[in-house]
């Protein structure tokens, strides 16, 4: 680089407490007004935490080693890195940040790091869990909208472990995908497929996470869930699950996920059901009544709740693209 | 593990306002203080980042996969987390809360990530650098107390990049550290070697925090810098590094790292020198009186500051380990 590009204002002797703002000047060149926004927070809130800790250098050094550690067990089937926002609760919080529910819709949980891409499109019916081992369930749910009325074609990802807790991709030697599939809503907004019954398990915590985990004296498991993705356009992408009421981690989940109105407690099957779904009678039978809130509905109460947020702050914010950055004319 | 043995408060419906003393809650089982403060810190910060920003699952998911490269980047002789937390003025920072200068002392000043643990121990007057193309340079030096006593003894890392802007580790193939030596001051407190000018070189710009810095508009140069490591039972631990006066990066180092008392201007060698020295006459020279602080002088300065600053935050501290935590009694 050509020294005399260099037009960045003049910065030398830097200390405790002039630091952050001149942190700030130097990334304030960038034209994204976003991305200026929040890195000056992350800044903020980055030196803030050193200042008020009295961070140690040995800390900072043990820090650094932890993430660098945390990145380095990522692979493509693991996301260590979603695992650690998951167990410090951020996965939840930026969920319910960017996907707000009004009253009476399916409320969104984590996604957590087991969603793959390689789930097969099925027909309704399927048996997309081929654990021998597993408790069959039927699942049958509809999805409708805020206002009661079904929607078809609704694309539908679901994902659940297998009887030992282990989702398809912990399996180093498998053939393929199993226990996940993609279905789609019919004409009356309902799809239907067979399962088994969830259980709980242990996030991976053979890793860094799981080590953070131990020194704070927490457990690593979830309790028995399945999880849901909606996606039609027009609607506000639901990233749920459903829990398993007397679940002995029903109020303690490692990564916050529960929530009252997703928990359901099993039926089993009756003779009606037995023949109209061909399955057996008596078996275990999930059903839930998905309700999705339209884009507009969700960036109205996004935009709505942010506001609030920006007013609470007392700084001048406006909108650049949905999300709020300072307004400085 | 046995459900039974789950005894952490019962968490459930987790919302934005109530989700951090959550997450405090549990976290904060653990025996550790130091520990349980750091983390409620850390997450008290990284969640009021998310609610202020409105961080969005899209940036979210950025943010992580960002953290995971910078992870992957990392290998036994490069680390991209030291390099990220110099860019966003992280180091600094915390060497200037953990190494606190009384006046007349030298500043410290960021590690970087270039110090490796394979210098070999050299004599006074040797040759650290080999680069044909490099300009030599004598290096004559003290190190004193804060009472003007030399002190002998003193372990020197000194380590500095080539002619071409490259540190030893940065050439795939090499025979050995190169750029870089251990010495030992004498019974005066003097040390001297011969090396090569520094010139300005970009940090490792290729990765991840390379992209950051395009992407903020900043440019990646360090000023000319040798930097200096010292250390001896019973004082503090000094990182610090030499600046060159006039150049192009002196105000505008990508790390933070120049304070006005660490420029030197370069001299030239004496005839008298180059006699004692055997170097040649008119050949660079650079000169600097090091003045280390005792570990009692810096750990009562670290406190006084810390007890000044949680003062500040007006939470009763108590100090655990020589660091701050709260006071709960």
């Amino acid at each position: 680089m050509d020294p005399s590009q260099v037009d960045v204002p003049p910065l030398k002797d830097l200390t405790i407490e002039n630091i952050t703002e001149n942190v700030h000047m130097i990334n304030s060149r960038t034209p994204d007004p976003r991305l200026k926004y929040v890195l000056e927070r992350l800044v903020t809130h980055l030196h803030d935490f050193a200042r008020e800790t009295r961070l140690s250098t040995k800390e900072w050094a043990i820090g650094l080693r932890f993430l660098t550690e945390v990145g380095q067990m990522c692979t493509d089937v693991r996301q260590e890195f979603i695992l650690l926002s998951d167990v410090l609760g951020l996965s939840l919080l930026v969920d319910s940040i960017d996907h707000p529910k009004p009253p009476a819709s399916t409320e969104g949980t984590v996604l957590g790091p087991f969603h793959t891409h390689e789930a097969h499109i099925e027909s309704h019916g399927s048996t997309i869990s081929h654990d021998p081992d597993g408790e069959p369930c039927l699942v049958v749910c509809t999805v409708k909208d805020t206002t009661g009325q079904p929607i078809p074609d609704v694309k539908i990802d679901v994902w659940e472990t297998d009887s030992k807790g282990f989702y398809d991709v912990q399996y180093s030697e498998r053939d393929g995908p199993d226990g996940r599939a993609i279905l789609n809503t019919d004409d009356k907004g309902t799809f239907h497929f067979k399962a088994i019954v969830p259980v709980p398990y242990p996030i991976p915590h053979d890793g860094p996470v799981g080590k953070l985990l131990k020194m704070l004296k927490r457990h690593p498991y979830r309790p028995s869930h399945m999880h849901f993705m909606f996606e039609k356009p027009d609607y506000d992408h639901l990233i749920t699950a459903l829990y398993l009421r007397h679940d002995p981690y029903e109020t303690s989940d490692a990564v916050f996920g529960v929530k009252e109105t997703l928990i359901v407690e099993l039926g089993t099957v009756s003779p009606e059901q037995a023949k109209e779904y061909g399955v057996k009678e008596g078996a275990k039978l999930l059903t839930y009544d998905f309700v999705l809130v339209s884009d507009k509905e969700a960036a109205d109460l996004r935009e709505e709740n942010a506001r609030k947020a920006m007013e609470a702050q007392g700084r001048k914010m406006k909108f650049y693209e949905g999300l709020p950055v300072p307004d400085v004319d």
